[in-house]
C-alpha cells in the first residue's frame, strides 16, 4: 500500500463548502507517480507505457477542506495486458471516496497494447491489495 | 439530448500531448448545468438537491487539443431516490470518452435522501437516452 | 477584440460560493487559442513559439456561478521579442477581473528568444487594444 | 518563511512537457492555508476575512514534472487594510516562478474592508520577508 498525505486546497472546494467531486480523480492520479515509475523508470513521456482505459469512483461521504486527507493506493490485479489500481481517500477514520482505474500496458513504437513484462508484473504485485492490507475496507 | 461545444484548452493537455484524463469529469460536470437547473431551479446552494454518488468513465480514444469537441448529455434512468446521467465526449466522428454518473436526490434540511419529485422526474425524462437518440452508441 | 462566452462551472466555484481566483488564469489562457494560432499556425507543440514570462491580475469584483461570463482578449503591445495581451472577464455590465500577460517569442531549435516576425506582428496588431475598442474600460 | 514540498502531478503538465503556467496560482494558493488560518482561525467560510485583490507572477524558468518542487511563502508587507504575500516555486537550486498576491482584510457582516487587527498583524509579521530570510533571492 502506498499512502500519501494530502492537504486539501481552497481552490478544490466548491460552493457546497466541500471538496468538489472532480478533485478525486486528480488526487488519485497525482499519487500514482510510484506506479508510473514502475512502468516507466525514467518517467519519460517519449517512451510512455500506460494508458488509462477505465475508471470508477464511489463517493461515500463528503471530503472536508479543513481536515488533512490521505490517499491510499493499491494494485488490485495485474492482467495479461493491463492492470487495475484500487484507491481510497480517507479523512481520519472516515473512508470518503474509493475508486478503481484500469491501465492498458502499451507500446508507443508499434502503437498497440502489449503483455505486461514479467519484471513490471512482479514490481506491481508488491503493492497488491489484500484484505489484510487494510483494516477498514 | 443536451449537446455542448467545447474548445479544448492548452492547460487541459498533459505531457502526452493530448487532453488529460482528469479533464473528462470536469467537462461532464460543467455541462450538467441544465440538469442541475431542473433539480435546483434557482441554482441556489443553500437549498441544493443533488449529490454525486458514483461515476464510471470509459476512455476509448485520445482527445486532441487542436480539434473542437462536444459533450452529449442524457438521462439514462430515473430511480426512486436517484437518477443516472449518461455522457459522451465526441471529436468529429470519434466517440472519445463515455461515462455514467449517479446522483442521489437529497433534502439538505433533513439531511437525507428523498424521492425524486414527480415534476422533476418528468423534466428529467425529457432528456432520456434511447437507442434512437444517437446513431453511434 | 476577441470575445468568448463562458459558462461558469460548478467545479470552478469555491466555498465562498463564487468562482475561485485561480480560475481567471485558466479562462484567460483558454481563450488565447486564436493568439496561439497566429504564432503557431499548426498549433504544433513540436515547434511552439511563445513562452509566458509574466502575468498580472486584478480582481475587481466577484464572479458568480449562476450568470454567464465573457472573456475579452486584446493585444496590448508588440515589442521586439515579446508581446503583451490584455484580458478582461465580464458578467453583464460588470468588469470582474482584468489582467496582462507577456509572452516571449521563442525559437525552440536554438532555445532562445527571437524577434517577432513581421507577418506575426501585423496579425497581432489587428487585435490591438485602443481606448475605442471598449466603452467600458 | 513557510516551506511546502510539492510533488508535481502528471495532470499539471501540458503538451510542452512541463508544468502548465496556470498551475502556479494553484500551488501558491494551496500553500496559503497557514496564512488563512491566521486571519480565519476556524477556517470557517461563514466568517471569512480575506479577499484576493491582485496577483503578479513572473515565470523565470520551466517547472519539470519529474522533479520535486517547493513553495516558499512570506509576508511581504502588512498595510492598514491589506497585506501582500511573496511566494516562490523552487526546484533544487533553481528559482522557477515568483509572485506577489495582495489580500484585502474584509468584514463580511458589513461587507467592506477593515483595518487588519493588531493581533493578526503581529502574527503575519512573523513570516515577514527579509533579505536574510533566503540566500537565493
Amino acid at each position: 500500500m502506498l499512502t500519501t498525505p494530502i492537504t486539501p486546497c481552497l481552490c478544490e472546494t466548491d460552493a457546497s463548502g466541500h471538496i468538489n467531486n472532480t478533485v478525486a480523480p486528480v488526487w488519485f492520479e497525482a499519487r500514482r507517480k510510484e506506479i508510473f515509475r514502475i512502468c516507466n523508470p525514467d518517467l519519460d513521456f517519449g517512451d510512455w507505457h500506460v494508458i488509462l482505459a477505465a475508471m470508477t469512483l464511489d463517493y461515500l461521504t463528503q471530503v472536508f477542506w479543513k481536515h488533512p486527507a490521505e490517499v491510499r493506493t493499491w494494485v488490485l490485479a495485474v492482467g495479461t495486458k493491463s492492470f487495475t489500481l484500487y484507491e481510497e481517500i480517507w479523512q481520519g477514520e472516515r473512508l470518503c471516496t474509493k475508486g478503481a482505474s484500469t491501465y492498458v500496458y502499451f507500446d508507443h513504437k508499434v502503437q498497440q497494447s502489449q503483455a505486461v513484462p514479467e519484471s513490471i508484473r512482479m514490481a506491481l504485485n508488491e503493492h497488491l491489495y489484500t484484505p489484510a492490507s487494510t483494516q477498514d475496507v
